[in-house]
């Protein structure tokens, strides 16, 4: 266990935590979940509620060599411990990273701050597709500005050994590097709810209703493993991030001893930091806009995260773009790419989503202003000001 | 004028600006207003609609010595040129601020920054009155571990030179600098309304409708001489900051050549930095609330702008108090200290305000989270999580 050890929820919480017991079967109807322990035990136990907390897996590609020593994924702490050990023990001058997601990007900004060459690879050749095309180009020129090879476009067969490192291998490509990280996305872990009958829903997670009840009686889902709604379209989403998974956890807690606790939806509001950059985005994109039926219109702007009159070593340009509906007037999403202020100023449109307010009321909020802080106009309201005149 | 000059006002947009004018009457029924000019000539002119954008000036405190050599008010460039100015052409080596609110306390770190000691002195013996006690402690103490002595609950009767410098005498106070700083605040330049009939407001501010209409026919008022509508509490208020001010003086316009502009109103959201701190507010304290009527329900957290797992040279805490009303559950208002991260973490809670949400509803809002920016709930949502708990 993370946090603390299982003998703490024993004594302290008067917890019954079994750990190493598998769960293969549960049963619905008969109230149960059967299994065996990893001493080759059988159990079965019943419940009046279960809750699947299950989380997610990072995905591992079927290619040949995923499995050779100095490929890693990284999703856990003994996935972190495991790379770790690997950089102490081996003299890594070379990385390869399979993927170009936030975790990726993450892990590429570590190992180049240790020193180390770093090449990323994937087979879409937008980098970043969901963000807006113009600020993807800013983070891909900052990376390529640190030494980092971006890869994208190429698919990797297969992963091998050679006199010089690991080769990952494909039609248009043959990188060698010391150590390999995939970062290429998590999936649901939901066997236990599919093998039980219950609904599955987006990306396979578990089909969850706003109180976190499965489709089973007296079963709940939480965490990486459910799906949620979206408040922006209403409909299904799978965004498996931190806040959402620890709010379901009390959430679903709170059914489960008879309080009512019901969860009105994500935004899919994200951050994550690369280099010099701050990248948040919050809402939908203009093609999630497009596909969920909006008549959406979108526009990027560029401002500065400080006052112009604050004296100030260096710019700090910040780039917002922000995406509305042309019919109902409302704001769909959000995106942002700067320096520095990005990741606390995506959380003002957030909320306006979550109020689905127009683009029109979004620019008439009261935000804060300072000049060590942004300009007098903050650059959401400015994107929603030039916003409005395209709509 | 600040940013163009008056000729470029004249050749580009074809404005005729007329400086050196001074309007003594305006007279609504005949529409016209009257002065006098610099170099003594007299003028009259007649207007469709007239806009007063007179702005607010420094207080200045009717005190025997305000006038002398070495004592400054702060409020527009010239001003700041004369400070500059001074501090260049005469050694000072220690300066007393009379006031201790946003300009007065901007004013000290600057000072400080010059390595120039720095008393502060105000008649009123609480700091910060409008902010939490204990968050107002935190800023009082982080100011005199950098040597400013502040003297709250000093009255000043007179400044007088002495061979040591300026002299603030005051009953129980006895200073001595070699320059005044007076920041205790500003007050509307709403003469020229008042004298011609119209109807003022707050703190003598002109009264004005959510489109800039001021109470007498085509006569329009914006920036810091004008009210606005509290959103919180849909009463009238006057908190001359930049962004309002901005953004009237462009629905004015929209509204004097026949668009229809109007505004929500202010939550009063502002920020400022003072040396490590970051003090950040939107809506209502404790005492506004109640003053209100609303059943007023407040607590305060200590968390932390970055997640505990991101490695960091020193902790960055952050304090929030947060009001709810206990009849409606709606949340009234935010305030916030820390050494990182408030002042855009305040935006959220003021869009939350904005549209009238409830400290749950609040409480369910999808923030962003990634280590380096915070901990996975934000520090505004476990502040809500707690004030719930109480309300």
């Amino acid at each position: 266990l993370v946090v603390r050890h299982a003998q703490v929820f024993r004594d302290k919480q008067n917890i019954n935590v079994l750990t190493g017991h598998c769960v293969e079967t549960t049963n619905p109807d008969k109230q149960t979940v059967a299994g065996s322990t990893t001493d080759g035990k059988d159990f079965e136990f019943p419940y009046d509620r279960l809750l699947i907390a299950t989380g997610s897996s990072a995905i591992r590609p079927e290619i040949p060599g995923v499995d050779l020593a100095g490929v890693f994924v990284l999703k856990d702490l003994d996935d972190g411990r495991k790379i770790k050990n690997f950089l102490k023990n081996n003299n890594v001058k070379k990385a390869i990273i399979i993927g170009m997601g936030y975790i990726a990007l993450e892990m590429c900004e570590s190992l180049v701050n240790l020193d180390i060459a770093v090449d990323m690879v994937k087979p879409n050749p937008v980098f970043l597709p969901w963000l807006e095309p113009s600020m993807a180009a800013v983070i891909r020129d900052g990376l390529e500005s640190k030494g980092v090879g971006v890869y994208a476009g190429h698919v990797v067969d297969r992963i091998q050994t050679s006199s010089a490192g690991l080769q990952l291998i494909g039609p248009d490509l043959n990188l060698t590097g010391d150590m390999v990280l995939v970062g290429i996305g998590v999936k649901p872990n939901s066997r236990v709810a599919d093998s039980a009958g219950l609904e599955l829903s987006i990306a396979k997670s578990i089909a969850v209703d706003r109180s976190l009840k499965t489709s089973a009686k007296n079963i709940y889902a939480a965490g990486d493993c459910a799906d949620a709604l979206h408040i922006v379209t209403g409909a299904k989403t799978w965004i498996p991030l931190a806040l959402r998974a620890n709010r379901a956890g009390w959430a679903a807690a709170d059914n489960v001893i008879g309080k009512n606790a019901a969860l009105e939806g994500v935004a899919g509001t994200a951050v994550f930091r690369v280099f010099d950059f701050e990248v948040a985005r919050t809402g939908l994109n203009l093609e999630e806009a497009q596909r969920a039926g909006f008549d959406a219109v979108e526009n990027t702007i560029q401002s500065s995260s400080r006052a112009h009159s604050y004296s100030s070593s260096r710019p700090h340009p910040i780039w917002v773009n922000m995406i509305g509906d042309k019919k109902s007037g409302r704001l769909l999403g959000v995106q942002m790419v700067g320096t520095e202020g990005v990741a606390h100023r995506i959380n003002a449109p957030a909320v306006a989503l979550q109020n689905r307010m127009t683009v029109a009321r979004y620019s008439q909020t009261d935000l804060a202003y300072a000049p060590p802080f942004g300009p007098t106009w903050d650059p959401t309201l400015t994107a929603a000001n030039q916003l409005l005149k395209k709509m």
